[in-house]
């Protein structure tokens, strides 16, 4: 992974011409490009963690377990924010861990966190470090010294219980390699977030993360059956039951926990039959109104594909424009260019998957209700492009950025009631941040993450930075967009977890008596306050 | 309802004289009728609140909402498991409330728990009183005084958002009285306990319920989206959004409380259209585990019916034995009593709710998994005797006491692959404890609730009861049991909830550190220990 961006360095990440056109003419871009500095430029205080404790921790995770060189550090300096790249890119991260631990097992875990209490070193629990909301942000709190603990050592499957559709893993298990390994048994975990191809399923689990077929395949809550956590305090194993009744559901506590009461060290998933076939298509509506309509109609009437998701009109414009000449040929060229009542419409994105004969049997009833709705299908070509690049948006932030345009996503959820109004009220705070700030950006948004009674709303935004102060500038849209959110109803997050940069609003979330059993929680499991200061508690 | 049993006192509960016969010759029944005793000679120590506390909650619940006779006291002086009614049937209950109290609102409630946290008086949460195991004791822990705490007053529907398919509701609201209020407006919950004609919403969503449906409709804490939870050290509002990733779950740290921590107010909840149309129907399975592999394939390639069950072998001969002649008359009959292979059968009950097009195509598919797993569809005579039946056990349940038959139910669940062994097991520690204890009883089970990754398993058995020694007798057999369920790897408690009497094995359950969390969290909420001394904790 690059250290100053996403994914794999040989990915080109260039935009094609008529897309920086397009960014020119909307935004405008930066003078001249603005590249990341180089590794060796990027500046670190020197490590602090001291002998005895490096000594100590090389005693439980062997010496190649400890690493301290300028790289590693880098490398585990911040997660994939926004804030986080800007600074990494400046060569200026806002720390580093004073080491970097990697115990191969669950024994040594819990050795590691009884050492690192011991001397009072803060403790960042490391998955695939992709969070986006300062989630991984080295802060020490009032400790000495403060390490990343990555879990890349405990990547094993454990146990398939084929019977049961579970699956047993160490908690640092990549989503990818979890996925190949059950592909093999004809068996899919079904969790694709954005960030797919590096999250770790203990980090998934502990940010409480959705991913994009979650409509189909659940939110990882809802996967997880099991787990063995260790805190600073003690180990908790909850066995992979399917249901209980035995008082309140410690699971759900320790999922969500975001590393601040202890670290996942194994969990049993749900895992269910691998889709034979995927039929992703696109469905054009005359309005987002009409577009939510139908989407809600699908969640009710239990006729949801594995994804939905509908652009708003801005965001449907953008991705068109985007796509460019090529991208908006055959029937969505079409409706898009030639239809009156959808030439400001808004694309839905509705993706089928399981075997033949039951895909198309809920695709007929689902594109029946569309149809209902006002939708107008416009085949397979917008749905499989999506499905492309459905990995791609964060390679694409680092060539805005290098262009000098920010763009930054934010996300809620509410009920259906307040859908339409929660997006209008979000969508004006973006757009209100942004011009008062002198630089007028492009705010788009998709609904997604379909439920029974509600469904969540996914902003991007776009705009010029503003070169020497492009954090204060992002930390003013973040708080307008933040108290539309918590004052319209929505919640603060619905799956990029709290974090640092959401803290601010848990109180708003779970009220004061809330935030004192997440704090009477934390005393409990780590009295020492190590487990991932700043993060979480206002 | 009855204070010394169940249900409606107009309710006849005789049994017809087959059944009589067949218990008369299996496991024997009283010399002689074993009545309960009347009213007024139910022994109950005098009342022990202090003036000064009656007055202040006069004060803030009205003389109206303060009650102390002997009547109201017994009402409340116990729930419905079988030690329950053992003890009110002989006129010696452990206990009773010092006094009933009714709050008439959010306000009220608030004052009352402050009062009694203030005056050390011990809080019983109470909704309908239908716990089976030992919930709504009237134990004062180490206080003076205990009260019961009735939410009776608290039953009004507050808020239907058709759009999102919510409606917020008091907590003291019966499931009944919402059903109907439900029904106008063509919605449902679809939560049906066996206890459904009694309980309130709180105290569903309190003890983690799951309703005869919950394969179709799912468990409480599935339909509880948002909740406002009065603890005597603050207030916990949870908005009702349809998913979140702002930190650990406390919506589901709240439900399963069982008012050890507090008291639900306010609860919304997800509801859904009503179905249209019912089917319910039988399909035999010639033993226990080809049944048990189909209901697997039911809810492993998501062809689930609202409702399904499967009766062991021993559970289907008695079901048909009581039924008598007439029951299985028809299709069952022929096939149960002709057919070679089927007559050591086993029963499923497969039961469809909907529209009248989704559910053809749904019982198709069901009927094709049943068919193929060796599963002979026998109509719907047994589906429809099942549905008008299904709330009447606990009506059964005081005839048999009154015979001088103990019958006691008790569950659990487990992963698919651990399903027979489970099951193998806790219906051997049953009989054998039975045995040993000179009264060989009956044994029986049926498979219900069903997940992807499992399902429940409901015990029930009869046995003679061992006068003078009935709670030894019964104590004996739940040791037995519960141990055979955690070493088994069960969950302890799959939808009846921990109370008192799954409280000595909780710790099997989350694990001494999982015990220390759930005391921090009282501790926290509930510094005075006021709230349902002696539940839930061991």
């Amino acid at each position: 992974m690059r250290w100053w961006g996403w994914g794999d360095p040989a990915h080109s990440s260039a935009l094609p011409s008529h897309a920086m056109e397009f960014l020119r003419e909307t935004v405008g871009i930066a003078a001249r490009p603005r590249p990341p500095v180089a590794l060796e430029q990027v500046r670190l205080a020197p490590p602090e963690l001291s002998e005895r404790a490096v000594t100590a921790l090389r005693g439980i995770v062997g010496a190649e377990g400890v690493r301290d060189d300028h790289g590693e550090r880098v490398a585990h300096a911040a997660g994939k924010g926004y804030p986080d790249l800007v600074r990494l890119r400046a060569g200026v991260p806002e720390g580093a861990p004073d080491a970097v631990l990697r115990p191969a097992g669950h024994e040594q875990l819990r050795a590691v966190l009884q050492e690192c209490a011991r001397s009072s070193v803060a403790v960042v629990p490391w998955g695939g470090g992709t969070s986006v909301v300062g989630g991984v942000a080295p802060l020490r709190g009032e400790h000495a010294a403060v390490v990343a603990l990555d879990m890349g050592r405990m990547g094993e499957v454990l146990e398939l219980d084929r019977q049961s559709r579970t699956v047993t893993v160490q908690a640092g298990i990549r989503a990818v390699a979890l996925e190949r390994a059950l592909a093999a048994s004809g068996l899919t975990l079904g969790h694709f977030p954005q960030s797919y191809e590096y999250v770790s399923l203990g980090g998934c689990a502990a940010t409480r993360s959705a991913g994009q077929a979650s409509s189909g395949y659940g939110r990882i809550e809802q996967m997880v059956l099991g787990l063995r956590f260790v805190a600073p305090a003690g180990e908790i194993d909850l066995a992979a039951v399917p249901a209980s009744a035995a008082g309140p559901e410690l699971r759900r506590l320790l999922v969500g926990s975001e590393g601040t009461l202890g670290v996942i060290s194994e969990l049993s998933l749900r895992v269910r039959a691998a889709p034979l076939e995927r039929v992703y298509e696109g469905v054009f509506f005359a309005d987002f109104a009409a577009g939510v309509e139908t989407l809600r109609e699908l969640a009710q009437q239990r006729a949801c594909p594995e994804v939905a998701r509908l652009s708003d009109q801005a965001e449907t414009r953008m991705s068109l424009a985007l796509a460019g000449e090529r991208g908006i040929k055959g029937r969505l060229g079409r409706t898009y260019l030639g239809l009156r009542g959808y030439r400001e419409g808004c694309l839905a994105i509705l993706g089928f998957e399981g075997k033949s004969s039951e895909i198309a049997s809920r695709r007929k009833r689902a594109l029946a209700l569309a149809r209902r709705g006002g939708g107008l299908a416009v085949g397979r070509s917008p749905g499989e492009a999506w499905l492309r690049s459905r990995f791609s948006a964060p390679y694409l932030r680092d060539e805005l950025l290098t262009q000098g345009v920010m763009v930054e996503t934010l996300e809620t959820a509410t009920q259906w009631s307040n859908v339409q109004a929660l997006h209008r009220a979000v969508s004006a705070a973006i757009a209100e941040s942004l011009s008062a700030g002198g630089t007028p950006g492009l705010v788009m948004c998709h609904v997604s993450h379909l439920y029974e009674t509600g469904a969540s709303l996914y902003f991007t935004f776009l705009a010029r930075q503003r070169e020497g102060e492009e954090l204060e500038q992002w930390r003013a849209v973040k708080q307008a967009a933040s108290r539309a959110i918590v004052s319209g109803g929505g919640t603060i997050t619905h799956h990029h977890a709290v974090g640092r940069d959401h803290a601010p609003w848990i109180e708003d979330e779970v009220g004061r008596e809330g935030v004192a059993v997440l704090r009477a929680l934390k005393a409990e499991l780590d009295p020492a306050g190590i487990m991932n200061p700043g993060k979480l508690l206002p």
